[in-house]
């Protein structure tokens, strides 16, 4: 039974807004705002830990109603955590997926429970002196290499003047775009955000950016834009130059069809989504490598155990990202440092996010050659910044912005903008 | 990194004997000593842990090559278990399964790290002040239950006085063997170890347990005595009587034959007994309960991982057991504490044991109404008896066995004992 001084007595769930580039994608284009969601669990003795998840209306109602079931939860119980949270949410288990329609079926129970799941093993960490990292099983690699991740984009918010990263409508804008990436950054892989403009556009442009950087592994992700034909159309105009294409179209059986007829490495993080979407993944053959993603797959504990269900039937792990803040980054690096299977560069957004917004001192997560050390103070290793907290609460609370809703605001300049799948 | 405090400064590997009964399987009967290894590890900071193996000579040398290679290693670190594990076995990793020829398919580096990553988490337990089972994500079940696992035996070892147990040879020898044995612990499964007589005598047996305890769950293991004919005629005969049918036949091949031809599930610990295994076994729809054993597994840790493959891909789970002593039986109650997929009764070979015969105070691992209390003691709850250690091992060295060798001590008694498989 847990010493009483590391039961939970006090969760907080506080909803943040950051600012946000008119970034392209399939559905539509992101808002002026991302949105995320920030807990903290403290025990009784007084240790305090953090997690960080996406934003939404009903993902945050959820969020609090877990929350106010977990006083009293053992901190080193994932058991506990579990109940508790499938309790808290009963047959409340639809929708809320936050991520604009693009990933819609990963479990609720898991999305719900990974970011007090982190806040536990950074207490975990604090408690006994060691990084998460340790807890997970040890870190493999002293740091994570991070790709590029490259959008096609406006030049700004309509309306608003220029971001300072300016449009990327074409080939050479996304080899602008990267070469301006890699050289503050460092990073040695290279992935596009696709499925924005017609697939001949896109393959000149992958074409583009292999004779821009020819030594570094490229990726495409146009995130199930594509029918199968399309699918095949691209990898085969691709041959050789992908490291891997990512979701080109949807569902379980349209990748097996695609991954039955090219060579190219299939990875995904829309079909295999939760731990139900494996044992279906495997028979069809569908996808060659998973994007791992902790908010998804229930916290970085559950992810070990997807990790050795990769190995053990010899899927490939890759790490999938969206729009996030420092605690996020911080958890990825410490999951990926301990993920021997994970041996591809992972996804983050962070050159898309402003250096002076985060509720953590940024000061541990560093880049240096595209990759992020292992922060090695005792669990997460990064602080909360409670004044940072509050001004991107009340960011939250002055944007207006309550659910993210691409293809809605990019209706506003584009009234046909179409929402048909496939789109190609 | 790890404190100084939390490195390895010492590894001991001690080789133990306890009395054992001559129970009969399928390849032989077993010797008038059991073999087992017991290691403990020390940290720097003072503190020491405990774990169990099988024994028999390679796996001893490997043992203690493994742990030559331990000191410094960080007690948190499954990674650093492994990597020094492998590479302190090298090339090294055909045989050594001590298992009589029953169970020779597993990883030698599971095998070998398995009682070290025990005795690591018996030390991390005791460094945060908690049970193993909270260390493994907390248990999900105050007690774990075990099941009656019944023999075909001799009245005693040849040359030797009858034992307590007497013979049994026969249904009525059984039923009188299991109604002791439920007394004695309160049991409410039972298992029948089979494979010695033919079929139709094990059949008549199983349905005699079956007339004297219609309220149990029945199994019965051969050991993949028989041809998948007889298998499948042994299932039809026990058709409902059976809660599942263990090991009736060799090889994946064989048992996804049965199992495609009978509504009996079928379990393994002899077909899917390493990682892998199971990528095979669900392709080929060969089992529907997987057998855990942590010494086989690489430890609790790894059978974590594997509870989470088996839920994924909708394995049942059990328990196996060979002859042990309490610092296994702590260690299996921990684990499957810990593991809510684990459903069924698990196996133990406990009552087979004299209770003067341990390495450790067994006053935490009393059985009532058929389980084990969960210890609440931090790490596993059991404190090694240095005193019946070197007593054991003395009987080690005296008694003159070194390797398990069921078939070569039946034919010493029955020069034409076979060693076909399968036997019918």
């Amino acid at each position: 039974m847990a010493r009483t001084s590391e039961r939970v007595v006090d969760v907080t769930v506080t909803p943040v807004a950051f600012r946000d580039h008119p970034l392209l994608n399939t559905v539509g284009v992101h808002e002026p705002y991302a949105l995320r969601t920030i807990v903290e669990i403290t025990t009784e003795g007084g240790v305090s830990g953090v997690g960080e998840t996406y934003g939404g209306t009903v993902h945050l109602e959820r969020l609090r109603r877990a929350a106010a079931e977990l006083t009293g939860m053992d901190v080193w119980s994932l058991k506990d955590l579990t109940a508790r949270t499938t309790r808290a949410l009963g047959a409340d288990t639809a929708g809320g997926d936050g991520m604009s329609g693009m990933v819609t079926g990963s479990s609720t129970v898991d999305r719900i429970m990974a970011p007090f799941d982190v806040a536990c093993l950074d207490i975990q960490g604090k408690i006994v002196g060691r990084p998460v990292s340790d807890l997970l099983g040890g870190a493999v690699r002293p740091a994570v290499p991070y790709s590029a991740y490259l959008f096609y984009k406006w030049a700004g918010h309509p309306g608003e003047e220029d971001d300072d990263w300016g449009a990327a409508l074409d080939p050479a804008g996304l080899v602008d775009q990267a070469r301006r990436m890699i050289e503050t950054y460092g990073f040695s892989s290279i992935k596009l955000k696709g499925g924005v403009f017609p697939p001949d556009e896109e393959i000149a442009a992958v074409r583009a950016l292999h004779g821009a950087f020819p030594d570094l592994p490229l990726r495409l992700d146009p995130n199930a834009a594509w029918s199968t034909e399309t699918s095949l159309y691209v990898a085969r105009e691709l041959d050789g130059i992908l490291q891997y294409l990512e979701d080109p179209t949807e569902g379980l059986g349209g990748m097996a069809a695609v991954a039955g007829r090219t060579p190219t490495p299939l990875a995904t993080n829309m079909c295999v989504v939760s731990f139900d979407d494996l044992a279906p993944a495997v028979a069809q053959g569908a996808v060659s490598i998973v994007l791992s993603d902790h908010h998804f797959w229930g916290g970085l504990r559950r992810c070990g155990q997807l990790s050795a269900i990769c190995e053990a039937f010899g899927l490939g792990m890759s790490m999938h990202s969206n729009s996030h803040l420092g605690i996020s980054l911080a958890a990825m690096t410490h999951l990926a440092a301990a993920t021997p299977r994970l041996t591809y560069a992972c996804d983050t957004h962070w050159p898309w996010k402003r250096p002076d917004e985060d509720v953590v001192d940024t000061g541990a997560l560093r880049f240096s050659e595209g990759s992020v050390a292992v922060p090695t103070a005792p669990g997460l290793g990064v602080t909360l910044d409670r004044d940072a907290l509050a001004r991107l609460h009340r960011q939250y609370l002055d944007c207006g912005l309550r659910d993210r809703d691409d293809t809605g605001y990019m209706r506003r300049f584009d009234p046909s903008f179409p929402a048909k799948t496939p789109r190609w």
